[in-house]
């Protein structure tokens, strides 16, 4: 689907309730309930059982009544396609189908999605749900939900793939006094999913921090490509639920969703800048202070306390993060030293000690926040005599908003913190007993400060042999087998990696010609797609000198014949030897994702990748950056640049045969897995020694 | 120093302020306020300038007082020791010392504080401090602090080296609702410590929890034996801070602790039992769930839920823990199965769904507990208007106290789950917001349920042949050089650890004898302590045929001498030929931590130990199963078990060789490094290969 314009269905003027009714108990009252109760427009109950409800004139159906912007459906299930007919004639562009029993209950509530989705296509409706809890948008008052709260006004818009997790945030929400913009139940997703609210809050000036709840994402890269854009400006915090097995088991029994590899799902959302997060409090607290407070112009922190044992936890937290304790410059610790007592410690973290009051603190973080190489600041107090919390969060909140740098604070205590922590608050300063949040809701500010940082440069597009290529895989179909092995290096060279000289050769005398093409020994290899692991069955030689071509060859296919008797063997591959000693193995590969599509792993080859998973992944197509990232996010990465005093391997040849495979299995859909393994790496390039693939022959 | 009876110090019937006034906003006044206002014993001033201080009558000093049990002094620096020695002339045992101004504050005050010291020492005073804020009993209603908050009553016993983390957590807690046996402000632990106080609230029945908050442990070994003891049937959980490089500087400025490595106290506490949190959250989490529910039988969890998106969550917080999911028995599925709609849920998480009320959720969650598949549960409610969350907690309190299952609970909202949550305190159930919390919670009860059924076994006493060692280790005194090498291989064969034939030789002739003995070709080692890194320089030849050994032992000197002209040059080491293909390298070490003592470090050799660090630690001695545990426990470990086709390694004879290095880096204190590298592990058992040393000749 194309980019929606949904600003109106969250500033509507009149909202129709099909389905609105005064029964008690009922979905249908409780939303023209909550709609009466605040919305600024006008509400419009549409049922031809009664003429009017709650006082408000009743219309049989929406085409009769007045213009309507958004229609709410409440009615049985066997009506709402009828419904939204009668809103596609009325002219009627957005609609929530809270009615629930369709794709989330079986084969004939799945046949009746389907038609739900057909006639929404029809009209081009902009249709959320079914089996949603409906929408919130506090500017207008509107809450076209059938939940118990309203949401407070806030900044922050909040999707949900579960109805009763919005439930949950807006009852403890209100009561933390954290507002929203808008929020949606998302329901089933059959028209509108998380990427088009993704691009409408990205497009809506008024949204500062985007935040969700998904147990799944319906199409990855029209996803990453929509959140790319979005978080240059504006921050996504997401929790994506379903990372464990046993977690996916229970999101695809909940929803149905079709799970693909947690893998998947956090290379895409990384590569499209989302804040991935675990936990409820994580997606609160960050998106909290990301709404609230500004980003560090450096991941440098000062932390400014009158409790030693605290400070030293919240040092921790810091070398915990991906931030670090910022170092004073002298004139901050000449004007600290002067100001503070002799007990007190002036380095970072600045120990006011217990006796300090609030001028002392107040004068610590001026100092500190004045000085240009602290970038954000924790401010941690322990409850004492001299200090009055109230006093010092406007303190604090004023010098924040004189700096502009973004400040936490951790005013440790109980009742005694809560007026200041409204204080706090009032200025978009988080408030925490345990420092370890403060320290991590900052870490937070500061990946999003690298995330819309990032220019998005496209695909490299190499100068490849595109058709060579499709030949090679068309082979697999000649053949009738979707596998296809070492024969098939030439796919590689036509997309420009370098594999060494080789040839694919039935008889002896061809592999002894074949040899003799080549400088010095080879190896060779047996070629049939019924021999997974040539190695295993002695279906590989090494270092074979010319004399013995002739030999190995029939030696070779002799092994082949006695293992598996019906194998078809398609030959030798006689290759120039390459010295693996004096390289790096490693491995480049891709399987496709049921949602993301092409996903592209890199490890170093052998006992990494099978016994301690040292492996790393990205959605294709790679930037070069981002292939870049792959050599240098996996634990071993340094031995690929010279550890134990090795030879450095020219990494930019590694991260160029990343992008050359991302290019070719964008541009080959049908190749539905592939493995270079290895590929070896040495100080004068790299070298494909071999590979296996997957090949879909309908998609060719 | 010995085990000490610190009963008394928190059961006291008579305690004297020493320093008590009136004087406003002074120490000496909050205390006597303090014990005034709660305490149930007698509070006796004691200020030669008073008669009488708020009413009480007060005495000159302790000797001329009645009896006191406790005495709390608060007077300036330079008096307190007099003040110590009246205590123990007046037979005082049990003295807090809150005056300040000793160890920290530079030398003056470290001379003063070893005065201290030494006048405890001589009266045999219980001295808890200087620079404390107190000790709180909350039994007899003793706040001898000087802190604006009492404790409320509770099972958990408390310690801190940081006062302002007691003052923090007193307002907290007493706003949540949750209280303390004793809680003691250890300030600079010149006499008690933490080690003190783990062995008293282990004899204590009416302490359920011990939790702390530690910058550093003063004697490591102690504290191990100490807590092991008594983790068997009292938990212990310990936020020990600076972890990381920063907050270990931190610390280290804030109390003056030297920093040993965190690695040693990660070690430590984990041999001792000890439940290591990070943060001040997991601390109370795990404290009061530990506090408040019994041990899991299993480690399966059942989740009771009517909400699905936060049963995904909660499903994936299990995944993340050492905890698993429950299968409930067929039985359980059958009853469920009738007892829920349709649309339920019945596999776990069972979902009751939204329109579950009470009831359906008592039922759903009885099944749960009453399954012996089930070893704790978590039950989840999002707010809906069919379920009063107060009636829902009597019922989950209730099916807690018939089963004797742990429970968590997981009520979201706001104010709705306040009386709640009290009712679920009641039965000691926990009540979070974020299901992430109740999960790691019930994972916390699960290890502790591990630690507390652990039977420590001696570690193995081998027959060892420790005079041929110290003769070994002796020769780095004649030498004058405190680095031992290859030479030093019978240091090993002394204490059992197999080696290759192996003589040091300093003559060619020498060296072709030395071959002649030995099997085959050979293996020939410069040595010389001058000469750290032999492969580099080439001093190191293997595979050398008979011979070649003569002119080997020639180039082999040539070269070192090249290297290094003064070199001293003890001969070269000839040894037999190990196959290293044949096996898999390790590395068995071990250095000396200052609290510690010797840590044990284990890995596989080459690129892991340097490249990717998959190593692990243990403190020293080690029984045979944490040497065992330290060869399963790197994320290599499946490559000894025989991964990728591999012949599995001899691992038993792997975790002897740990063993028999940790009885001889025990026996003799003068190691003070050590290093088995590499240490080969095949399937006829291990050899160790080469070995470097550092030895403190003074204390052989």
């Amino acid at each position: 689907m194309g980019d929606r314009v949904l600003s109106d269905m969250f500033a509507p003027s009149r909202v129709a309730v099909v389905g609105a009714t005064e029964s008690e108990g009922s979905v249908g009252r409780a939303i023209v309930e909550n709609l009466r109760d605040d919305f600024d427009g006008e509400t419009v109950p549409v049922n031809p059982n009664y003429d009017d409800v709650f006082g408000l004139d009743s219309y049989a159906d929406l085409q009769s009544a007045p213009d309507v912007d958004l229609a709410v459906v409440v009615v049985p299930p066997p009506y709402v396609v009828d419904v939204l007919r009668d809103a596609g004639e009325a002219g009627v562009d957005d609609v929530v189908v809270i009615t629930a029993g369709f794709g989330e209950t079986g084969s004939e509530g799945a046949a009746r999605e389907r038609e739900l989705q057909s006639v929404a296509d029809e009209y081009d409706l902009n249709l959320v749900g079914p089996n949603s809890l409906g929408v919130i948008s506090t500017p207008v008052g509107m809450n076209a939900t059938f939940g118990p709260e309203n949401a407070l006004s806030g900044s922050m818009s909040f999707m949900s793939q579960s109805g009763a997790f919005i439930t949950a945030v807006l009852d403890w929400a209100n009561d933390q006094g954290i507002g929203f913009r808008d929020v949606v139940s998302l329901g089933n997703k059959a028209v509108l999913d998380e990427t088009d609210f993704v691009r409408a809050w990205g497009d809506d000036p008024d949204t500062d921090v985007v935040l969700g709840y998904l147990e799944g994402i319906e199409d990855g890269g029209t996803f990453i490509d929509a959140a790319r854009e979005v978080t240059d400006d504006t921050p996504i915090v997401l929790v994506k639920s379903g990372r464990t097995d046993a977690g996916a088991q229970a999101a695809s029994s909940h929803t149905g969703t079709l799970a693909g590899s947690d893998r998947a799902y956090q290379a895409g959302l990384d590569q499209a800048g989302v804040l991935r997060v675990e936990t409820v409090q994580e997606l609160f607290d960050y998106a909290q202070i990301l709404a609230g407070q500004p980003m560090p112009d450096s991941d440098d922190v000062a932390v400014v306390t009158n409790a030693g044992g605290p400070g030293v936890m919240t040092t921790d937290a810091v070398g915990d993060s991906d931030l670090s304790m910022a170092s004073f410059t002298e004139e901050t610790l000449d004007a600290l030293s002067e100001a503070m007592p002799e007990e007190a410690n002036i380095y970072n973290p600045i120990d006011a000690i217990g006796d300090a009051d609030v001028e002392r603190f107040r004068t610590a973080l001026d100092l500190a926040l004045g000085d240009d190489n602290v970038g954000a600041a924790v401010v941690l107090s322990a409850p004492t005599a001299v200090i009055d919390y109230d006093d010092l969060a406007a303190e604090v909140a004023d010098l924040q908003a004189q700096y502009g740098k973004p400040v936490a604070a951790v005013l440790m205590g109980g009742e005694r913190t809560e007026r200041a922590a409204d204080v706090l608050a009032g200025q978009g300063i988080p408030n925490y007993f345990d420092p370890a949040r403060a320290v991590a809701s900052l870490d937070a500010l500061a990946s999003y400060r690298e995330v819309s940082e990032r220019t998005y440069q496209q695909p490299t597009e190499f100068d490849v042999d595109r058709e060579r290529a499709r030949e090679v895989l068309g082979r697999a179909e000649e053949r009738g087998d979707n596998r296809l092995g070492v024969e098939a290096m030439d796919l590689l060279s036509a997309y420009g990696i370098p594999t060494p000289t080789s040839e694919l050769v039935d008889s002896p005398a061809d592999a002894v010609a074949a040899a003799q093409d080549v400088d010095g020994e080879v190896v060779m290899k047996i070629v049939s797609p019924d021999i997974l692991h040539k190695s295993d069955i002695g279906g590989v030689k090494v270092g074979v000198p010319n004399e013995d071509v002739y030999d190995a060859y029939e030696d070779l296919v002799t092994r082949a014949r006695n293992y598996q008797p019906d194998a078809t063997i398609l030959g030798v591959q006689v290759q120039e030897m390459v010295d693996l000693d004096a390289g790096t193995e490693t491995i480049v590969g891709m399987n496709r994702d049921p949602q993301f599509g092409p996903l592209l792993l890199f490890g170093l080859g052998g006992i990494f990748v099978e016994v301690i998973e040292d492996t790393t992944f990205r959605v294709a197509p790679v930037t070069e950056r981002e292939a870049r990232e792959m050599t240098e996010e996996i634990d071993a990465a340094p031995l690929l640049r010279g550890a134990r005093g090795r030879d450095p391997a020219d990494v930019d040849d590694v991260v160029e045969t990343i992008q050359r495979l991302s290019q070719l299995v964008t541009d080959f859909p049908a190749i539905l897995e592939l493995d270079i393994n290895p590929l070896v790496a040495t100080p004068a390039g790299v070298q494909a020694i071999d590979v296996r693939l997957t090949v879909d022959t309908d998609k060719l």
